[in-house]
């Protein structure tokens, strides 16, 4: 059965404006697009009557989504004692038992959101990857490896290994971060993710006491590690948040390996400071956005961080017209996916995936919306309330407050439950 | 008929956490509070079964409701441009019922996100406070002033008399801006200000640039110019923005008249800056939220308002403690309530004015909270779309998709009319 939508508007980052027409599915691919595609019998066909707009679906870059469990757990406490206090000594606790479901819970909130793929570095990766699957979601999965134990490497291998041949999962390859995991380290596991042509997520530059931690320890600069650990020339070197980089450091950034995702909420909500996006944008490094985990945002709203990716760097910068709305869209949308390693994804063109979000709208905020402002609509003043469904590789994985996995109504149950044991 | 709202989760941002129980409306205010209250006939009881709670509601302190019809118009240009080439042009081809529709397009958004009340600064005032009337929204309006034309004083001293006794709708005295309207002039207003016994709403240090006006034109800096022109004095100042106030001169600010508005949304898209929130309050300065017009923000979603504000300081200050969920909460609702001049407004508490949003807690993100932490979950996790019900002076004006206002429904219909014939 193909699907098509009929009479939408659509608009992906690399179209001039938004369009009317029809969209055609076929499998999991865009195989149509046209003002006016003929109907055929073998065809579920949605008229949207114009009332609804179809954007590529959103990608979050970096997240950690069994944290869901972990939200409001020692809210607005410095840091340090947030982690040690709060955070590390109930992540403990957690059973893969409690990973499948805390990922559920995020799957939950993501795909009715529109969003249809996550970047996720946490532990127990078969049980986060098992719960994208019953969702339909798409994901690149990195087990998050601290220290120089080779257990962890054994590990990344055996998820490699377990999710070989799936469509929708990718996997990398997950340093923690540079004040985690020694150089030596880095190094050893950028030659296996050229190896295995895999990418690596790790965290980088997310606040500003790491530049003189790297400077003491090895006497680099924080662009002087990428460089030295292979991070620059790894098939996706996904670097979570890079807050603290300088504009100069900036140009070895642009290059085909590094995908920066920028996390304007977690950043803030922690204290950590603002990335330098215009910078990086100025320049041409290739920048995604993520919520980060629930614990340190607390959505997992992608549409949120769009509208505030788009605004905060206008009020830093005092410039209205930078970080415009469809660079924004770009980097929720084609930029996200590229750094999960998906190709073909992202954009609404034929024999792309059909990875898309539907938004309804038929709103009060939509009122004097065209082709033209469409984009700038979306992002400035729509909200992911707006999203009535959500697809992935032509699937409906969220549809009108219903999911595609049917178990999804037990989740909150479950969560539930491993939250009250991990919390007591 | 009474309301019993039963077994629901409430707070307020004097509560030390939030309690469960029920709440009792009778006419205009909160009669009772209590873990059981006895049920008669003579009530229409809502069992919430603590699925739901109930807060305060959310006070917009500074918008321009009608501007939702001039949303979107020339997005992400440079200020001036925006507003000479865009904004003023299609303003002046507003009518008094393009305002009327104009706002009231801003009350369907704005009552269904939990917003009880707006400050309102704009022209054709009788039109605006008749839409929030229709609604029944709270208000405090204010005829925008520019200039010395003494029929700006009489258009004002006329709207006092056209809602005398409209226990809604409070009236202020609206100078635009300290570089539209001259010192004598705004002398003249607070004057007025203090003998009708109304608040003052303008526009206070928006720009950078104001600052260096002041001191060339007056030789004041922004302090002393609240201070020469009786700010300092009137009943409310109203104080829409102050973001580029210098942390020394705050002080003065701490007084019983001055009702800073954060705009935070707003400030970052035009590019304005960030405000100094937390210096604010540190010092005890009063400090509402608001949305400003559509054209700069593009919602009018306070809650958006409540969340950022909550973030974006923590991130500009480098500290995860500072803006914290509960001040928030009392900036959107109470301390709203007295900058718009209205008194037993926005708390929960016994002979208070029923003036409440109903949250729906039954959602993934909720899972996981409890009575100490509600308010965070509400602010950092929570978002308007969770807002079931809204009620201003014990009246639901908004209840699940339904409004008070019988035409709600064509409201849009009619704004859409407005909006092609103002930019045709």
């Amino acid at each position: 059965m193909r699907t098509l939508l009929r009479r939408v508007y659509y608009v992906d980052a690399f179209m001039e404006e938004a369009k009317r027409g029809d969209i055609l599915i076929d499998g999991d691919s865009i195989v149509e697009i046209g003002e006016e595609i003929p109907i055929s019998e073998d065809m579920e066909v949605l008229d949207c009557k114009f009332k609804k707009a179809v954007i590529p679906g959103l990608v979050n870059a970096h997240t950690h989504a069994a944290m869901t469990l972990l939200r409001g757990l020692g809210e607005e406490r410095p840091l340090k004692e947030w982690l040690e206090e709060k955070i590390w000594p109930v992540e403990a606790k957690l059973t893969p038992e409690d990973i499948y479901w805390g990922t559920s819970l995020a799957l939950l909130e993501m795909t009715s959101m529109g969003v249809t793929a996550f970047a996720d570095m946490y532990f127990e990766m078969e049980e986060v990857g098992s719960a994208a699957q019953q969702f339909g979601a798409r994901c690149a999965l990195a087990k998050g490896i601290i220290g120089t134990d080779e257990s962890n490497v054994e590990k990344t291998l055996s998820l490699i290994d377990h999710f070989k041949g799936q469509e929708l999962v990718n996997v990398q390859i997950g340093p923690h971060a540079p004040y985690t995991v020694p150089a030596e380290m880095y190094k050893r596991l950028c030659d296996l993710a050229l190896d295995k042509g895999v990418g690596v997520h790790t965290h980088f530059m997310e606040a500003p006491w790491e530049r003189g931690f790297l400077m003491e320890k090895y006497g680099m600069t924080p662009v002087d590690f990428l460089e030295n650990s292979g991070l620059l020339s790894v098939p996706v070197a996904l670097l979570a948040h890079c807050v603290w980089m300088e504009e100069e450091e900036m140009e070895k950034m642009s290059c085909p390996s590094v995908q920066v995702a920028h996390n304007p909420s977690s950043n803030l909500k922690l204290g950590s400071g603002i990335a330098p996006l215009r910078g990086y944008l100025d320049r041409g490094v290739t920048v995604s956005l993520g919520t980060d985990g629930a614990a340190s945002n607390n959505r997992l709203d992608v549409w949120e961080e769009m509208r505030l990716a788009a605004l905060l760097h206008k009020g830093k910068e005092l410039d209205p017209t930078c970080c415009k709305a469809k660079e924004v869209l770009k980097m929720a949308t084609f930029n996200g996916a590229r750094a999960l390693g998906f190709d073909k994804v992202g954009r609404i063109e034929r024999s792309w995936k059909a990875d898309l979000a539907m938004i309804d709208l038929d709103k009060p905020h939509y009122v004097g919306f065209d082709c033209a402002n469409l984009v700038h609509y979306l992002v400035y003043a729509g909200s992911s309330a707006d999203v009535v469904g959500t697809m992935v590789n032509g699937v409906w994985v969220y549809y009108h407050g219903n999911y595609k996995y049917k178990e999804a109504e037990f989740v909150r149950e479950r969560a539930q439950k491993s939250r009250e044991r991990i919390c007591s």
